[in-house]
């Protein structure tokens, strides 16, 4: 397949779509972003890169980094992790502290916000603490993409701790039912420092190879997570991995995939290749816009949905 | 692949299970079922069929029903469908209540019991009546199976609905948001006579291929709904058909799927076959113990998970 | 002190506000009472009456007959009644349906729909049926008002019935949670039925008494209930008497009172009288507008509030 | 009456009692207090002292702070203050959190710990930071009582932030929507700042007299607040004032009350005099046992109940 060429006529095809949708507002350095760039990357399981567009803009990869972290915790804790957290859907964001409070304190899954600070604060007690798991955060993408600059925007991460009430509550939900072991300002900063992690959409697809290739890099050939694990987190991102509109994106798109309100998406087509999408005016489910009928349109071009 | 081996092997690796689990019991028509039968077929999307145990024994279809009456009503209504209901995974049981007040009588998705009861009434709404709705339901079943002996069981029928209260407590709901046209008792009625539909392995398999096969079946060649509206039920499938263990199926077995209380699960392997399984004693989410079990043996050994 | 010339300021001070506010609409036959009704009647210890207004005027007393349905299943059940709901109010409206499936069925006071539901199950226990229940309420309320002509209106017992869908599902998910014994159906109706019933203000004054009076009617000397039964019940108007605006009636009449949808409000005086007025317009949260501003006048000039 | 009597018959009956119940035990500076101590007070209105038991036994009046704050913010906002919390009963526990979420950030009333923190936030507006404000509390207590000795525990009040989870969820979710204008930490801080002072019933029951006498200290003579705003917190004392057993106390002990965790309880007798009783251990609802019977007992005695 030219995937070269389907890539540009992608590019070509989302364009009168730029500038609908709206940028996140809810601290101000993201709120400045230009709302019209666009890029798509995918990265086959051989190494080969394709793009279009920005494929070098780095961007803030907000809730992506938590399929990043869930590997992490996956790998160290295998199925205790499930002790502190599920793994199935969890309705409306009404619901998220509704239902936190209905189940305990135990988040329904690792890509609802309650789930990911748990699962940092999971990390935090296995590397002793903020700086060191940051830096094992961070050390961790950096060999997934080969890319020693990779780094976390220190004015978003501090933008995202003022103004991340909704976070700190759900944090404080934890730590009353005992599911959070470490202190909430610590666990949430950390959270807040992963998501504020740049990259652009060529190191994100390259990143997401080894779930694209049952746990193992097919380039690095490093086994990172089983196959089982890696079938776990693909299975995770096609139910939950775009909050109220999880349903929807499996619909439309057909591919186990990942938003971040920095409109970044990522999605693995299993055996084949990572992809990742940026554009930063969302819809109102709060997914990327251009990013979401992007991938719709690469699913119908190459007949690659899994459905 | 030789799936005769396959299904007998699997046959021969659940049988320590057998006896697991426990029988619905909430009806004395279902309780009495003997807990240690079991079954599967598959049937490709050529019309060959593959069967492992009772593939001829009848049970009831309960909540599989929800995938034939989903796609009249989507071929019917198509989108406008979706102004009475949301295709989005729902949460907790407790959710369930809970959610459709919230969300003023709207149901999550047509998967759930709020979701179902609301299709049968579209149904009735455009087939005039409780009679005439479940005529074109059986009539569309029996066309897909090309079994005209197909019909549902008027004791567990009855039996349902005296004990029912759950449901026409959510239809009520329902009604008191003007989200329901005919009256509660002739719709949950008609509900409870479709989810009381008996078949067998063997035909369930074969009903499936429709939705293996892009909306159109491949043996009778008849176009029942379009390609993406097909798309949207196996996703519907994948993300929403096991209730609150939706996120563990889509793990365990990774293939899109349906299950109901009388221990029946479906599930389609895409552009290839329709698979059926059945064993009636459940696990604690109120799925086929060994059937979730059979399912996850049949994609490990065939590789066909869609992850 | 010269309650005649209190009552008539009363309604002299009122009049510019009749018309505001909006009569109960989801029936036809409450939607088509003329709102600028007015009555007010006091009757003291002693069976003194004191009118203004409309006080022979009929009018459906809804809510109200909870206040003598609670007190006939007290007298039955005593303590054990407790067993069925609880004693405490219960926030807002959103709640009912949430915290009676929290709850588990059992709701959280006599006064809300689903209490006043269950306690006509446990008198349909008692007395056997429907018809000889309905027969002891309307006996009992034309004990207490030496009234042998009052009876419930059937054309609006009826109208209630066929939109009574909220209801319905608050009675199917006690019956879900065992805790409704008789058929949905027929409590319902009879609840309906007691909540039609049609009665004045001169006689729910006089109605008032034995809870003016720790339990005895003054006038007739009949023990109905206990002392301290008597101060249960007042102190649950207080608490529970006027739905999501109880906190709200507490401050501006200070007095144990209930209201009706219909317009009514009774309340007492303890050890002095009991009070009724009736004007059908309703404020936002659904007690009668003027009514209240009425008691709200009567505590102001008499200084008989109880705080 | 024979007041001073009446008491000591109070402390012979409970004595059997003491030792039921359970100290709260949330923190350690709370939980090593001795079980066994009780204290009544009442102070008249003309000044007149009469006590039993361990009257000038210092304790935390926890709660019971949230009477004096709420008539504070009143004085100040007056009638504004209701943009930013209601004056209705919350329901259950499950609740607060749920209800602050539905209510978008809104609590249910100043007794809440949502509303005592919001109240908070509103004097740390007026006075300026959280020096001044807790100042200012202290200092008004000091004047009701006419004791410049009370002073918080720091010990308790750092005790209570260590494990303030709950607290701090429910200020984070009322800041994430825009209901509070102060930093969680230092809004917070202040709130477990006056939760922490310790007074002894003696004093307590003094403290309360505003309350008894329509706003207006009878003894010194000042007027704190209106008689409306006096009868309004007296309301509210009474629907509200002792969390999810509020019906139960009415009903009980039949007086405008509010119970703090520590053990005290306050309550006052409209017109005549202001009560306090301590005793640690606590019922299943979190409030004193007995000092709960020991209210209870005083109003039997005394006939002095407001029904």
């Amino acid at each position: 397949m030219d995937y070269q060429k389907i890539l540009i006529e992608i590019e070509e095809e989302i364009r009168p779509l730029l500038g609908e949708g709206k940028v996140a507002d809810y601290i101000p350095a993201l709120a400045q972003v230009d709302a019209k760039q666009f890029a798509i990357s995918i990265t086959l399981n051989d190494g080969t890169h394709y793009s279009a567009g920005l494929a070098d803009k780095l961007f803030s990869i907000q809730s992506i980094s938590k399929v990043f972290t869930f590997t992490m915790a996956l790998k160290i804790y295998r199925d205790t992790l499930y002790e502190r957290l599920g793994v199935e859907p969890s309705g409306s964001a009404f619901n998220s502290i509704v239902q936190l409070e209905y189940e305990q304190g135990k988040p329904r899954n690792p890509f609802i916000n309650a789930g990911a600070i748990n699962i940092t604060d999971a990390l935090i007690n296995f590397y002793g603490d903020r700086e060191k798991t940051f830096a094992a955060i961070i050390s961790y993408i950096r060999e997934l993409t080969d890319d020693s600059s990779i780094k976390s925007n220190k004015i978003i991460a501090d933008s995202e701790m003022q103004n991340g009430f909704r976070n700190l509550s759900l944090a404080n939900i934890m730590k009353s039912f005992n599911n959070l072991d470490n202190s909430v300002d610590e666990v949430v900063k950390t959270y807040f420092e992963h998501c504020s992690i740049e990259m652009n959409t060529k190191a994100l697809s390259r990143a997401m190879l080894y779930l694209a290739h049952d746990g193992t890099d097919p380039i690095n050939n490093k086994e990172y997570i089983t196959q089982s694990q890696s079938k776990r987190i693909n299975a995770l991102m096609l139910t939950c991995g775009h909050y109220d509109a999880s349903g929807e994106f499996a619909f439309n798109v057909g591919l186990p995939g990942k938003s971040g309100v920095g409109g970044g998406i990522v999605a693995t087509v299993p055996n084949l290749m990572g992809i990742a999408v940026y554009s930063p005016a969302l819809n109102a489910n709060g997914n990327s816009l251009v990013g979401t009928k992007a991938l719709e349109l690469f699913t119908t071009k190459t007949g690659l949905s899994i459905f």
